[in-house]
């Protein structure tokens, strides 16, 4: 969710009782202080960071976290055992995003309170193992009893309820909201995936970081850079530390910007408020819900 | 399902109440005939055969169809315009397989009787858009209201379930049965299978056409020779016409063969008859849809 994810998104989603994320990733750290601060102003409810370990200031921004009092932390991208137990320690909730068996065992192990298990079809950062949605919730689930949310491909509440089925407590939405009117995503890009269609996102830049994205130019030249196999040095000069995300999502460059979404994205067809996101994905997820438990649904 | 899918496998799985497939694909003319022959006399319920349009003896396969007098045939791997009338007009129900909503499209125009949709996760052929199965089918189901069966990750009563959440009428099992005992793979490769653990499996041969297989001294061969960029040419000898997946699943070489599975191979935990496969599947089935209408799982 970097670019996207701002104070009016974190606000909005937590007042129609989620739980809204400020996406940190691409908040330098005055900005990051900024949108916390006008967070807490916009909304009264629970909000949470979301938090990428790699990040070269997450020292930073944890004493941010702290000096602002967020309560709630989701952390990725990085290993769980660095930062959970001194998080913990400030009496800060933590939850881990994972992509595989193997970093649920470790998130459990380093303590984590929830984990967020992303699978193959979520937009932005992914995993390695490649491993969908439906094919890495079980899995998961067998490994902890900690709260699990889905990732990945949940946009609608036909997925919301899909993922409940394979044994997740809740889910983790992206690309729905990406498009939302409260998103600080270009109107560019918004329009770009609501008019997007099945097939039009693809995992790239595997030889760094495999990164969801909608095919363009952009997807073009890193498909074509790592094709001809040019080194791994070259192909984040061609990237920018984050500047072809920002000229895509935030700047609205269609053409050389890097359109980070998920494949849920074909099924985007409006942008809107987050009250209207939230309620149709509840509505729908309590319809079909509902609808399972009848006779037509019944194996016999 | 090449090298699995017999006259054992196929009739056991009619006999339980679901629809068994013969596998023609990695069949000679006159051992396609010898199984449709013996699944006739196997089992008194309907059974059906699984028809790659890419071969090239599908003419001669569809004699043999029409001469044993079966009735389904589900095409996959080429045009639906090509066949889809003929056999209609011979009174065969068609379903035809796609992996993307231009490929439901057209099976939809070229009349068939009713689509199955294979997302990323699923073993062997796979489609280009790489889009999962929990992406695929809502895209589909919006398409076409034709029965629509979902295939790929599914293996199991939760996912059977999560699929029809998700819209479809059915769903479309092969890797689960793929390690039956009934199955003809090698035992070789079905203990190879139940033992694998998430990520163990990867979408290879892109250059040709991505196939799902085991992670093995075969699959870093052809990844290696795809990222050399050697020619498609050599690629297919370095394959051979069916014989690395023949040297893997049927003669159980788990180091030079093309060990063929689905992403939900994670989940498979045991070699058993069809019957217990199918009993358990159903159960978890009604257990999980029954529970899914308590209020646990109420939104409020």
């Amino acid at each position: 969710m970097v670019w996207c994810s701002g104070w009016k998104l974190v606000s909005a989603v937590s007042d129609f009782g989620c739980l809204g994320l400020i996406g940190s990733g691409s908040m330098d750290l005055d900005v990051f202080k900024h949108h916390i601060k006008k967070c807490k102003i916009a909304t009264n409810k629970p909000f949470g960071v979301n938090l990428p370990l790699y990040s070269k200031d997450v020292d930073a921004k944890i004493d941010i976290i702290l000096q602002e009092g967020v309560k709630i932390v989701f952390t990725s991208a990085g290993n769980p055992k660095l930062y959970t137990k001194m998080l913990k320690k400030e009496g800060i909730t933590v939850a881990h995003l994972i992509s595989s068996e193997e970093q649920a065992i470790k998130s459990d192990a380093a303590g984590v309170d929830a984990l967020v298990a992303e699978g193959y079809e979520a937009g932005g950062h992914n995993g390695h193992n490649e491993t969908t949605t439906l094919c890495l919730i079980p899995a998961i689930r067998k490994i902890t009893s900690k709260p699990l949310m889905a990732a990945g491909g949940i946009g609608t509440g036909q997925g919301m309820l899909s993922a409940m089925c394979l044994g997740a407590d809740g889910v983790q939405i992206g690309t729905a909201f990406a498009v939302s009117d409260e998103s600080s995503a270009h109107e560019n890009f918004k329009l770009k995936v609501i008019q997007s269609k099945e097939g039009d996102t693809a995992l790239a830049l595997k030889s760094i970081s495999p990164v969801r994205m909608m095919k363009n130019d952009f997807y073009n030249e890193v498909q074509k850079a790592e094709k001809e196999g040019v080194s791994v040095e070259e192909i984040k000069e061609l990237i920018g530390i984050m500047g072809r995300s920002k000229k895509g999502i935030f700047d609205g460059d269609l053409i050389k910007g890097e359109l980070e979404i998920g494949q849920v994205s074909a099924q985007m067809k409006k942008i809107r408020p987050c009250k209207e996101i939230i309620k149709e994905i509840l509505n729908e997820y309590e319809e079909n819900r509902i609808a399972l438990s009848s006779d037509r649904y019944k194996y016999d």
